[in-house]
């Protein structure tokens, strides 16, 4: 017995029903062709994830089952069993995998491990399933349905099917990206495979929804914990592959090999379904090359798919940010001339008295190279009329930190009009370290529409610029913007470790404290400075106000701030005192 | 057998444990001195409330058990028993009552019911506790201890504590203020007494928190459901009472009047405490006086304990803000100025050339009125200087949003370079209408620390801003503030019904959408016209991207903008379309 499964890697625009509908029949139409007996679709498809709040809207529930009613209605006549993620609700609403094949929902699956961390907040919307769903096939096939979180469960309900005899466990998911996690996924589900002896059938969504990349990954994994077919990250695509899940040697292996797993038994529910799985026809052979990506271009590829997701569902085609010379303001700029093409990027060079002749030189310079445009709006004159309005004000106070603002929200302002008059979106440009220890100005660097490295640390970016280099195959990020020293040029002679640790010592300590939660002692052991790590803490802690009002970033780390990390502005924790 | 209860209802910091501690160690000092037997404080006093993602540090962990325990220490030879609200953990976290008698941990109780709607995020840092905690005094009174949730679940812990024989219901809350919340809480803890036929001690907390304000109104209720006590709402106090829980009609009353409950039992833990309850001395009366409010002063108290906390907790003691000469500034002036005292509140105005005469007299006439300082910054230079840098980019496209917005941008520029220089903090003054519709300039008139407003119609300002002049005695708030048409005047003869319909019904469609969650057909039964709501609901829709960067605000609605609405920004269900 052969058993074709479709993999539908795709990408979903959050809210978009029809958009998501006409996705999904065009897959189906695709696993018809290619005679697939299932096709699996990621979790809550017809949604897109997450939802957030659309889900407390009865009446996007009710859209969302009309949905589906068109998608059943089109698989009617067709010889392929959907597994399709959308809304369930009753009193409750649930996150759920339907069963539909030929124009019936034969079944339906409520996701009963509901996570509710980090960017999470499941239990917000759904109530939990309580009864695992096992398909039968006519001719004896077991098909266990899981979403998600429930395949991460060491003894979830994927343990449950095994014990009722699953021959393949199907997951729906859409499990977010981080860096490192394609590889600790893919880790997990060679685990699970192994460990439970049956075919493991993993399908991620795919894209970016504001905060959230979807890294997609999917994969088929036999009862051995080797991968037999993985799809690519970050891209969509619909594969196909053919297993022979009833193996002589399956049941065997189950018995002799199998870890002993204590578990609280489910109530599963065994639906039969009316298809005979039987395949003729080509044999279409799995890929066994693990696609996985090396770290920067994995970080890159997220980076990219997150920013064009977030401009294009959003309605825009062209972005615009301020060049200030820095490397964060060249290395966005190349990411978004990669990602929508150079005529659809827009930089700013906004010189003050301040800004040295190599900034501008460079950004120009960085700018030809890429092929983008730019526009130069030098801010003097503003920052002197502003300056002068607000002399009685000020009267003799000392320069400070209220000027370098002025000239950061001058150029804010400026970028904004270019926005605003175009119709671009803007582009922040700050990254991690900045973003952490507030070493940006509200409403000046930090205003724009998304952040695109507001999760990644200076650092990284360095190496992230190295590595967009490396593959445009030459110094298209000028060289000279590697080797300066960081600098927000807001007075004479200023960079940025007059007020910050050196970058690798700050990265290296922000790391801890932010995705690791270690305390000073802890830090302190891993050999920094007590003075510096306190310093640093205090930094993070005490710009928590200024991060609330930043504009979204993409997620790349274990801990991004935004929707991951939730700290209270009015904080009186203070442990570094 | 007379028992003497205190009622903490204090005001805790989030994460200052040390402040929290001193605070309950001097109502522990009180509540000795006027003999209470028991001394309640309000849901995790100790640590504050939410303490958010502090939860997940395990050094935040282990400081609030540290702090317990000096508090412990501290009730040593004191015949006071204390119910606590704090932190506790084994693997898990739970959210907790400890009780407290004479140097020792008596008994500890774990909220079984964990909210995770709205602006809570419970079930992201508890696990639930699984049984009720019954304390029983050496000479047969026995209370039953619960936490917020767990009193507002109608077939909760308390039933079982009730059906266990509890004389006394404690309950710990921390349960945030929304409009018309007092008075309906009031209500369901009336019916709860009633139907359990127990005494009910509720002491809630009260204080501000970032976007919550907790209005305190604590009570005692006797079995017949009767209000015997009650503290204010919005204010700190400590207060004690006599009541007689054994009496000789309880028991009967019980069996007579009770409802019948279905409940799921849970498994009652009784902890024996080694205290007689048998007073002598004085009779504390109680105030049978129910202390609510009318509709408008509830809603002011709530915003000026709001703004209060966020400030004075944040370190800071001076605001600044705009003046336009339009009802938002006027009022969030006006409320400011009562909260701080005026020499506290910095006024700036900042004419342009679409400036009315008016709108500067007024400014100048409210602050003289309020007894407040106001600068005057100009920008019509800075603004012109701008243009001039921008003009051969913008070549002869017309003018639009992008100049309208530039105005706004170096205003809430003006705004910043003040609280900067001066460290005094920013606020906005826009109300929920314009939050709702976009009709705001985000980085402009959006800029500042807080958003005292940000929760409040339109038309509810104008009720508010009737009110304070009511307080006052006369026109603080000038009469032509309430007279003239809401205008941005960012353009000639600009006003705000050029873009939005009336405010009444901008405000009624408003509420039902984000409110009530009501669909366009629904609205528009309630008798507004369809393209108007559809328009309405577009705005609030595409609007998502400038409140997540918006200043934080003060929630008095049931679903205010932030923590409580959880829109995605890439949204792709568009219903007015």
């Amino acid at each position: 017995m052969r058993l074709r499964i479709g993999l539908a890697q795709l990408n979903a625009h959050v809210g978009n029903l029809n958009a998501n509908l006409e996705k999904a029949k065009k897959a189906l139409d695709l696993a018809e062709k290619e005679k697939a007996d299932i096709l699996v679709f990621p979790e809550l498809f017809l949604t897109g994830y997450p939802p957030e709040d659309l889900v407390l809207k009865t009446g996007f529930l009710n859209d969302s089952r009309i949905t589906l009613n068109e998608y059943i209605e089109y698989s009617e006549g067709k010889d392929t069993i959907s597994v399709m993620g959308n809304l369930d609700f009753e009193v409750d609403a649930y996150n759920t995998a339907y069963i539909v094949y030929n124009g019936k929902e034969e079944a339906k699956y409520h996701k009963i491990y509901l996570p509710n961390y980090s960017v999470f907040d499941e239990k917000r919307y759904f109530s939990p399933g309580n009864s695992p769903l096992l398909l039968e096939m006519k001719n004896g096939l077991k098909i266990g349905i899981t979403v998600c979180e429930d395949i991460w469960v060491p003894n979830g309900p994927a343990v449950d099917l095994a014990e009722m005899g699953a021959h393949v466990i199907i997951n729906i998911s859409a499990s977010p990206y981080t860096k490192g996690k394609p590889k600790d996924r893919l880790e997990m589900l060679k685990t699970r495979a192994s460990e439970l002896s049956t075919w493991l059938v993993y399908v991620n969504h795919v894209g970016g929804q504001d905060e959230i990349v979807f890294d997609g990954g999917s994969v088929v994994i036999n009862p051995f914990g080797e991968v037999v077919h993985s799809l690519p990250l970050f891209e969509e695509k619909i594969d196909f592959i053919d297993i022979d899940p009833i193996s002589s040697t399956r049941a065997n292996l189950r018995e002799g090999k199998r870890r002993h797993l204590i578990y609280d038994t489910h109530n599963v529910e065994i639906q039969k379904i009316d298809k005979t799985i039987e395949k003729k026809g080509n044999i279409l052979k799995g890929n066994k090359k693990i696609l996985l990506l090396n770290k920067y271009e994995e970080i890159y590829k997220a980076l990219k798919l997150g920013l064009k997701d977030y401009i294009h569902k959003n309605g825009f085609s062209k972005v615009v940010l301020g060049l200030s010379g820095g490397m964060d303001s060249a290395f966005v700029a190349a990411l978004a001339a990669d990602t929508f093409g150079s005529e659809n990027v827009l930089g700013i060079l906004m010189p003050s008295q301040y800004s040295s002749k190599g900034s501008i030189e460079d950004s120009l310079l960085l700018a030809k190279n890429l092929g983008m445009k730019t526009e130069t709006i030098p801010i003097r004159r503003t920052f002197e009329s502003l300056l002068k309005e607000l002399n009685v004000a000020f009267k003799d106070l000392p320069m400070n930190v209220a000027e370098e603002n002025i000239q950061a929200r001058i150029r804010g302002t400026i970028v904004m009009a270019f926005s605003n008059k175009f119709g671009y979106i803007a582009l922040a440009t700050g990254n991690k370290s900045e973003v952490a220890t507030g070493y940006a100005t509200l409403y000046g660097d930090m205003a724009g529409g998304l952040s695109p490295i507001k999760d990644v640390y200076k650092t990284e970016v360095y190496k992230l610029a190295e590595y967009f280099n490396k593959i445009k195959g030459g110094w298209v990020i000028p060289e000279n913007i590697f080797t300066k020293a960081p600098s927000a040029e807001l007075r004479p002679d200023q960079t940025d470790q007059d007020k910050l640790p050196p970058y690798e010592i700050l990265d290296a300590i922000l790391e801890r404290y932010i995705e690791y939660e270690m305390s000073i002692d802890e830090i302190v052991e891993d050999g920094y400075d007590k003075e510096t790590v306190k310093y640093v803490i205090k930094l993070v802690d005490l710009n928590e106000y200024k991060r609330r009002q930043g504009a979204p970033g993409i997620k790349v780390t274990q801990r991004a701030f935004g929707k991951d990390r939730r700290m209270p502005i009015t904080n009186g924790y203070k442990i570094w005192r």
